[in-house]
């Protein structure tokens, strides 16, 4: 992986984002709620704002044509073809909770396609840099190249979702039947589920109700680590949130086989 | 917390465990089906079985009249009123999956009771050790005294239950009453969901069909940290292997009240 400017930037964001979610992970946890009241809890923290406020000062200061989008506040538009896709925390209920694998969602990019994604687990100190072609996991002060394993079929894989009870109507009878072919499922990891198709050890990732800045960071991941991600129906279309990922193109068809009936 | 030389072995036991468990979690991770064909995935790693085998040494080499019991051989009969009680990994799924928050757990038991217990997270750097009057962590050359959070009511508890498909019947409509009524649910965690008891960050824990060497080592790093666990009869009889951990005894009658119905 050739080191570029934008990619030490994205570094560098990364870096920015834990000084401010691990001081307050370190400090114990306030979250409040935001959603209105009667609708579904929605955590966020502190450290969630003011990390990304912080990414947003590094970004304006550095490249000020480039467009922001983030969970907190309102989208900036870019001036050019670049932008930057932010999630400071992803996985706020495992944060609240004192669970370790929540994630910072860092993306570029180009023209609306994902071409940088950084998956950072500061509590981990793992950080995950993908650009499509290739992903390095930067652990520990070492770093190494990943590569996704090789599984092929649905009884052999390690299966990550995050929400069980999420899905509904043909979405969980979807669910239900991967669930049952599977060879072990894992629940409660949001992005880091991704981060870990890359590293070899999941091998299947399925997931509904996705916002984009929730996915963004994904793509460049898990293809860089040669995976394959993609929409429920196979292709690349990931407005409706419906996402797959997979450690081989087999996997990947056997998945999106039996979703496809539930694809938006 | 007075250290002993029970305690102090324990840790040393500990210490070995992670010796057996990281070099194996570092090196990746070959899992085995123990389970026979056509029952439900069992994994267990090398990990599991060495770092038991290690164990079982040094007892027998510095207490031979205390007893040993584990997940992965025989039981040894203990020649006076102490015994170990030993599972390597609690959760094995996580460790194959490459999830952080699989733990190691060791308890000395004394007349079959729970008296000294330790809940390690080798992946993460955190050591639990209770004795039913105090849990301390031992987390990065540091170490501090815990205690649970205050919460009381099921609306704002923090919930973590492992396998949210291994409840039938009247346990699964119990768990599905109680999954409606908390703040949030995490699952997937094991042993390390009762480590984020006794630390202040999630509030209950409810489980079922625990084995002797799953709970032994909860039962002292809960109440030490001034926790209450107990069966979902609101009693001390684990030996149908439910489970009920909560920050307060408020919150244990709550959460038991709606438990009882599917009590054993």
């Amino acid at each position: 992986m050739l080191a570029s400017p934008l990619k030490l930037f994205a570094l560098r964001l990364a870096e920015a984002a834990r000084a401010e979610t691990m001081t307050r992970w370190s400090a114990g946890i306030e979250a409040e709620d935001k959603a209105a009241a009667g609708r579904e809890f929605d955590p966020v923290t502190e450290a969630d704002r003011e990390a990304e406020r912080a990414l947003r000062r590094l970004i304006e200061a550095e490249y000020p044509d480039h467009g922001i989008s983030g969970e907190e506040f309102p989208d900036r538009a870019a001036q050019g073809r670049l932008g930057w896709s932010l999630d400071p925390i992803d996985g706020t209920r495992s944060f609240i909770c004192g669970m370790p694998t929540w994630v910072t969602l860092i993306a570029l990019l180009e023209d609306g396609a994902p071409i940088i994604g950084v998956i950072d687990a500061p509590r981990l100190d793992e950080l995950y840099l993908g650009d499509c072609d290739t992903t390095i996991l930067m652990a520990g002060g070492t770093e190494r190249r990943l590569s996704t394993s090789g599984c092929r079929r649905l009884p052999e894989a390690r299966f990550s979702t995050t929400d069980p009870f999420l899905f509904e109507g043909a979405e969980a009878e979807a669910l239900a039947a991967l669930r049952s072919r599977v060879r072990t499922t894992r629940y409660g990891h949001d992005g880091y589920g991704y981060a870990r198709v890359a590293a070899g050890t999941i091998d299947l990732v399925v997931e509904s109700r996705l916002s984009s800045y929730d996915l963004n960071a994904l793509v460049p991941v898990v293809r860089g680590a040669g995976g394959v991600i993609g929409d429920w129906s196979g292709g690349g279309d990931f407005s409706a949130g419906q996402v797959v990922a997979a450690a081989t193109p087999e996997l990947f068809e056997e998945a999106v086989a039996l979703l496809a009936r539930a694809a938006a």
